[in-house]
C-alpha cells in the first residue's frame, strides 16, 4: 500500500539485505532499516521494528537467509533459527515460518541453500499477499451487505494494528476495508488508540490516512459507549494466534471489545491467514502469553514543540506497572473467521471445512 | 489522606480563599492552588485541576461562597450558579451542590448570605467526608469476606480515580479498600491507566502509594485477561451519575469491565454517595455525556531525561481523534451499590430501600 503516494511492501530483499520499515518510529518518522544479520533480523522481531504476526513470520524467514549469507554452516542455520522461534512467544506464524525454512534446508547441498532459502523466504511473502488480498475479498462481501442494508457509511471498529504494516501487503483486518473503499464503498474506521504501544492511533490510523480511508482514533476504554449509540456496524480484528477450536488470541484489550460487540449485537470478525491457526494446541490456557517491559506503559513517545521526538515518563517514578500484551476472545464472542479460503464459524468444524 | 506523610483534605477554605491541589499537575508536582474567584473555581472545574463528582460538587459549592465574596448582588449570585452547573455536565453532583447551596441562599439577608454560604459549603465537604468514610465501612465487609474465604492477598481492579482526591477524603472505590488496609487485611489493586487523561496512574496509583497500598498500573485492555487468568477478585468502581434504576454512568471504560466481570463471575461493585444518585432521569440515554477536546488523546504530559514537565504530541497531526469521555455500565452487570446507608442491589427497589 502507500507511503506518501508511493507503493510499499513492509519487508522486501535487495543487495543481499533485508529491508524493513521501522515501525517504532512511525508516525513521526519514516524510516527504512537494513538488517543485515540474523541478529539483526531477531532485534528487530524483539523491539518491534517489524511487528505483526505476518510480518513476523516473514523477517524470520529472511533472518534465516541472512544467517546463510553470514555462515552456511549447518550448526549456525540451526542455532539462528532457534534464536528466531523465541525471540517473541505468542504469534503462532513465527514458528511455522521458521519450521517451514528449515524443512527446504535440512539436507540441502551448501551450493545450493542460499538460493533455496531465498525462494522460499520470498515465496513466504509472496503467499501472504495473496492470502491478504484474499482475505479482503471474502470480508468485503460482509461490508458491502451492511452497506446495502444500511445505504450509509459502514461505521467499522478495529483494535491495534492488523492493518498492511503487519503483514506484506493489504493487512488482515484491514484488507476488507481497502477493499470496499476501492470498491467505492464508503466507510469509517474507528481505530482504538491500542495501549501500551498505541499501535493503533501510530500505525493503523497512519495506514488509513495513507490511502485516504476515513478515520478516527478513540481511546481503547471508548468502544463501548460507541457501540451502546449504535455508532458501530462491525468489528474487524487480527489475531496472533488463532486454535482450531476457534479461540482467538490477539492483542490485549481485544476481549473487551468482543465483549460489547456481542452485549449490543454488533458483528465481531477476526480475519486470518491460515498461517496464524495453532492446530495443536487445544485449551487456550495454554497459550504463552508475553509479558513485556512495563516500560512500555510508563515510557511514551511523541513530538515536543519543536517538532523532535521526545521520550517522556507519563507515571510516577514509585507506580509499578504490568505489561502483558495478549488477551483471549473465545470463540463464542466471534461471528465469524475471514480467510484466505472464505469466512467460516469461529469453531474447529468451522475451520476444517475450509482447512482439511 | 496522606501526601508525604502529611494529611490533606481535597479542597480547603482559608483567608478567604479556596484553596485546591491541582490534579493535572500529579503525580509530577504537587501544587497547592488558591481560587480568588467563581471564574476561577469555574475554570479549576472546566481544566479538571479539580474532578471527580463528589469535589467538583463541593468546588462548585465552594465557587459560590466566592462569587458572594466577589459581589453578594442576588443576580451576579444566580449568573454564578448557572455557570458553575454548565462547567461540566455529566456528574450530578454539581447541580445538587449548586441547588443545595442556591436554597440555603435565595431570600437571606445581605449581611448574613457569606456566612450562611460558608456554613453550608462546609456542611457539604463534611458531610462528604462522612459518606465516604461509611462507604468504606460497608464496603470493607465485603473484601473481609473475600478475604476470609480466599485466605490471601485480595485483588481488586479499579477504573479511573475515585479516590480521596475525587472527593474530599477517603474517596467512594477507593474507602473499603482504605479500609481493608487500616486493618490489616491483605490488599493489592490493579490500577487501570484510564486513556486519556490517566488518571487511574496519575492519581489512584498515586494515593495508593502515597498510603502505603500495593498497586499495579494496568493498561485499560488489560483487565479482562487478568480476570480470565484469576487474577481479580473483585471490582470496585465511583460513578459520576447513578440512575434510580441502577444504571451506572462513569468514566469511559468501565461498562468494559463490568462485561469482562460478568463473563468470569467476578463481583462488581460500585462505590457512590448519595449525592451522586439522579432520580430524575429514567433512561441512560438521557444523560448528556461529556465529549472533550480530542488533544487529551493526542498530546500527553510526562517528565523528560532532566525531570522536567514536557509535552509531546503523540498522534501524527493528520489523525483524528474523539474524546468521550464516559459510558454506561446498565445495572444488570452491578454486584451492587456501595452506599454511605448500606450496600444494595443496583435496581429501583434497591435504592429505595435505603433512601425514600
Amino acid at each position: 500500500m502507500k507511503i506518501n503516494g508511493k507503493s510499499y511492501k513492509t519487508i522486501w530483499f535487495e543487495n543481499n539485505l533485508v529491508k524493513i520499515i521501522d515501525q517504532t518510529k512511525l508516525p513521526h518518522q519514516f524510516i527504512i532499516k537494513e538488517l543485515k544479520t540474523v541478529k539483526e533480523s531477531i532485534n528487530a522481531i524483539k523491539q518491534m521494528e517489524v511487528r505483526g504476526a505476518p510480518l513476523i513470520g516473514a523477517t524470520a524467514a529472511y533472518g534465516l537467509v541472512l544467517s546463510i549469507i553470514e555462515n552456511n554452516d549447518l550448526s549456525y542455520l540451526k542455532k539462528s533459527s532457534e534464536q528466531l522461534v523465541n525471540s517473541r512467544p505468542t504469534a503462532i506464524n513465527l514458528k511455522w515460518a521458521v519450521d517451514r525454512m528449515m524443512k527446504k534446508l535440512l539436507g540441502v547441498n551448501n551450493s545450493d541453500i542460499l538460493k533455496i532459502a531465498l525462494d522460499e523466504a520470498k515465496a513466504i511473502t509472496i503467499e501472504d499477499e495473496n492470502f491478504c488480498k484474499n482475505i479482503g475479498l471474502n470480508g468485503l462481501k460482509i461490508i458491502e451487505d451492511i452497506a446495502n442494508k444500511k445505504k450509509d457509511t459502514v461505521n467499522i471498529l478495529t483494535h491495534c494494528n492488523a492493518g498492511w504494516l503487519a503483514t506484506i501487503d493489504w493487512g488482515t483486518a484491514t484488507s476488507p476495508i481497502y477493499h470496499a473503499h476501492q470498491k467505492g464503498i464508503k466507510v469509517h474506521v474507528w481505530v482504538d488508540e491500542t495501549r501500551p504501544r498505541n499501535q493503533g492511533a501510530n500505525l493503523t490510523s497512519y495506514e488509513l490516512n495513507e490511502e485516504g480511508i476515513p478515520n478516527t482514533v478513540i481511546t481503547d476504554n471508548a468502544g463501548g459507549i460507541l457501540m451502546q449509540r449504535g455508532q458501530v456496524d462491525m468489528c474487524i480484528v487480527g489475531t496472533d494466534r488463532t486454535l482450531s477450536n476457534g479461540d482467538v488470541c490477539n492483542k490485549i484489550g481485544t476481549y473487551l471489545k468482543a465483549l460489547a460487540a456481542k452485549d449490543n449485537n454488533i458483528p465481531f470478525y477476526v480475519a486470518l491467514p491460515s498461517s496464524t491457526i495453532d492446530w495443536n494446541i487445544k485449551d487456550h490456557n495454554k497459550i504463552p502469553i508475553e509479558e513485556r517491559n512495563p516500560k512500555e506503559l510508563s515510557y511514551v513517545e511523541g513530538l515536543d514543540e519543536d517538532n523532535k521526538v521526545k521520550k517522556v515518563r507519563i507515571y510516577s517514578e514509585k507506580s509499578k506497572a504490568m505489561n502483558l500484551a495478549f488477551d483471549i476472545t473465545p470463540a463464542k464472542y466471534v461471528t465469524g473467521l475471514i480467510t484466505e479460503k472464505g469466512v467460516c464459524e469461529a469453531s474447529e468444524k468451522g475451520l476444517k471445512g475450509l482447512f482439511k
